[in-house]
């Protein structure tokens, strides 16, 4: 499976034929022919396009994480043979990745049922399950034979390879079902074909928003589920290969939200970009960073009378975000599943207050006992000073460890309840919200126990 | 497609008899039955099963998410019926859900071949491909014609339903290549069975790591992979609903370990057990912010010296912190592909340090700007005074973003490259070796430029 990166370099350097070229690359996986185009040149790849023609370089391309370069290396007449022969959901991808006047004049050259699938896809929003649907499946009438059936699947098993589903339609063209393959394989002469429809089978419709309905596609289990208009009809369908890549996208994207990112970024991207999806939120955390900072002022004299306060301070705040962080993370995978009751959602608030709590005084009981030594030997304090200090260290971490947790799971089941993604928004508000928390506490507890 | 959740309890508590009871739960979805037993009583539930029988029953269950409490409604020869139905990686899950003597008295009642695949599946460690294979598939020999292929198919998909792939072996068992259903539904009786198998159709063997092959499983996109032992004989295959799982779970762990906790958590769980996921990074962090704050004691002087300093300890602290966690984000999903050359990671590293410097000098002159005006009219100090102190914080700013940013992108590549999950490893060291650089810096600046 660890196919050499130039064995097909090798391959079109060596002295053999186009025919014997040819036969090696049929043994070829089309995955792996298209991670060795890249040890190859511009001349010995074009030579490749030649020998394997249009369907089969179709099928390569899929593979290609980037194959702008490459459909640059072909003439604009064969590039829309190619893409002509990709399913609609792989060539719309690929389309997007060129340039406008690119695009334009390539769909402009498509035969005329890719370009009318493709314009289709085009029309929505990429927010929308129907820029994720292939026009690629098997569609059939629900009064025909299972002979008919069988002979019209061979029929259009040419053209559309996705063959596991068959989906019926009734005289007017509308949805009424969906056969499994191995049914109609294993059905004898006279069954009826009505018996083999699963008429509850399971559907989308085209607008509906990717986030809104992937969770409910998953739960069917599928191999594939219809995209319906308005009026039951069939548009496309989409696929569990399309399904793995709405997974990964949706859960990337949740990942890098998490972390301050306004949307997911790979390595070939230029540094403006970067900056773009970076600078948003890093400036909002700057804003409310400041407030911290003024909030912080206020207890300027207490840091004035006993400047060893300081030194906790960022050990104090640090373990109040850590402790959010890890309730946030919990909650967001939780709110994933969209049909979680009231009360579950009370229980999770009461499990992650009592997780924290409880790790707050295991955690609050240790750093009294270090921080006490600590501070006793290292800064020269009395034993009754020492434990004073380390005292107000522990109770703070264990009350913002209890609040932090708290604030952790409610702030982003709030902004679940009002429809704001919950990765996005939640984080910076809770990071403030615990150094106030945090920061109060501490200085509070401080000037409380030790100065006053 | 959203049933009531009600509507299989009404159907039951009407006076309709068995068979149109029977008749009416044919057409639902299983999946919509799944759901809908929740809501039924366990007398409803027990006649339920009755009616539809082990086969169907056990395709319900399939989409339970937690089967537990049905198959104890069960008898354990009733319970082991359903599971001998099942693929043999369900009923492994499913089994696995169950208190062990409840699990060891079922599998001792389970059919044959069910027994052997699912002590099959139980020998490997969870981290296995092995343990998410299923024995549910296709297998013929290479010599048969085309209409002898297409006899074994129907013959076999009595049993077994993943027919989309056929796998072929050679005369003593080996793994000899697959052919695409629709292929053999596609191909004229003449044809050579030999001409529609693909050679170099990728696999996997049993006891690889689920981390080390997913990635590569997901390049070929294709319906089902392989499992081969080590004498290339196959044991079972991955569907694409196995894959999906895998990229779920694979993102929900990795997603869990950002956040510092040792494994994903659900609802349901003990919270003893939720603490134990939590507590051994809270503690490492404990200490590791213990060693900042010794840190942070060298510069009680300043603090002493100039109380202000203090508000923007934790400005500069935050921010660093927030640019490592983008910087880290990244990387983990770029490190993800594992053809990554050196090249490729220098570059990364590069693009980081540059998208954090620039970002750190905009937000430093920002910073500089409102903070001098905040300290001039809120604190009382000259403006050269306040400019002063904000130009600390502005430059600290710059400095720690552009170093956070590099710690961001070098240490998980640095974990990555020893082995270690670079998810849970990175946290908490970038957080620490970013405190460091920020407070170093920020009071270092400090001393320098105002005390000094």
């Amino acid at each position: 499976m660890n196919k050499k990166y130039s064995e097909l370099a090798e391959l079109f350097r060596s002295e053999k034929t186009d025919e014997e070229i040819l036969d090696f690359l049929l043994n070829y996986h089309k995955n792996d022919i298209a991670d060795m185009m890249a040890g190859m040149t511009e001349e010995e790849r074009k030579r490749l396009y030649h020998l394997l023609g249009a369907q089969k370089v179709a099928e390569i391309f899929k593979y290609i994480e980037e194959p702008r370069k490459y459909i640059r290396e072909l003439s604009v007449e064969s590039a829309a043979r190619v893409i002509s022969e990709m399913d609609s959901d792989d060539a719309v991808d690929l389309l997007e990745d060129l340039d406008p006047e690119e695009k334009e004049q390539i769909v402009r050259m498509l035969d005329e049922d890719a370009k009318k699938d493709v314009k289709m896809l085009l029309s929505y929003d990429e927010e929308e399950i129907g820029s994720c649907m292939t026009t690629n499946y098997i569609c059939i009438p629900e009064n025909l034979t299972i002979r008919q059936a069988m002979s019209e699947l061979v029929k259009q098993a040419g053209e559309n390879d996705n063959i596991m589903t068959i989906y019926v339609v009734d005289e007017k063209g509308v949805f009424a079902g969906a056969i499994d393959l191995k049914d109609l394989i294993r059905a004898r002469e006279n069954t009826h074909l009505e018996d083999l429809v699963l008429k509850s089978y399971p559907y989308v419709t085209d607008h509906e928003k990717i986030d809104d309905c992937m969770d409910r596609i998953l739960d069917y289990a599928e191999d594939s589920i219809p995209v319906l208009s308005e009026d039951k009809k069939i548009l496309g369908v989409i696929t569990s290969e399309d399904l793995i890549e709405m997974v990964d996208n949706e859960m990337g994207e949740d990942y890098a939200k998490l972390a301050g990112l306004t949307a997911e970024e790979d390595l070939k991207e230029p540094t403006l970009q970067s900056m773009k999806k970076r600078l948003p939120w890093l400036i909002i955390l700057l804003f409310l960073g400041m407030a911290v900072s003024s909030v912080v002022g206020l207890f300027e004299n207490v840091v004035a009378v006993l400047p060893v306060v300081i030194c906790f301070q960022s050990l104090v705040l640090d373990m109040a975000g850590n402790v959010g962080t890890q309730s946030l993370a919990v909650t967001i995978r939780v709110l994933m599943d969209e049909n979680l009751t009231g009360k579950q959602k009370f229980q999770l608030v009461v499990k992650e207050v009592k997780t924290g709590s409880l790790n707050g005084i295991l955690l609050g009981v240790m750093a009294l006992l270090c921080l006490g030594v600590y501070v006793h030997f290292f800064k020269g304090y009395t034993w009754m000073g020492a434990f004073g200090i380390s005292g107000c260290v522990g109770v703070s971490l264990l009350v913002a460890m209890a609040i932090s947790s708290a604030v952790g799971t409610v702030i982003p089941m709030f902004f679940h309840k009002i429809k704001v993604d919950p990765a996005v928004a939640s984080g910076p508000l809770i990071t403030t919200v615990n150094d106030l928390v945090a920061v109060v506490t501490y200085y509070g507890m401080a000037w409380l126990l030790l100065i006053r």
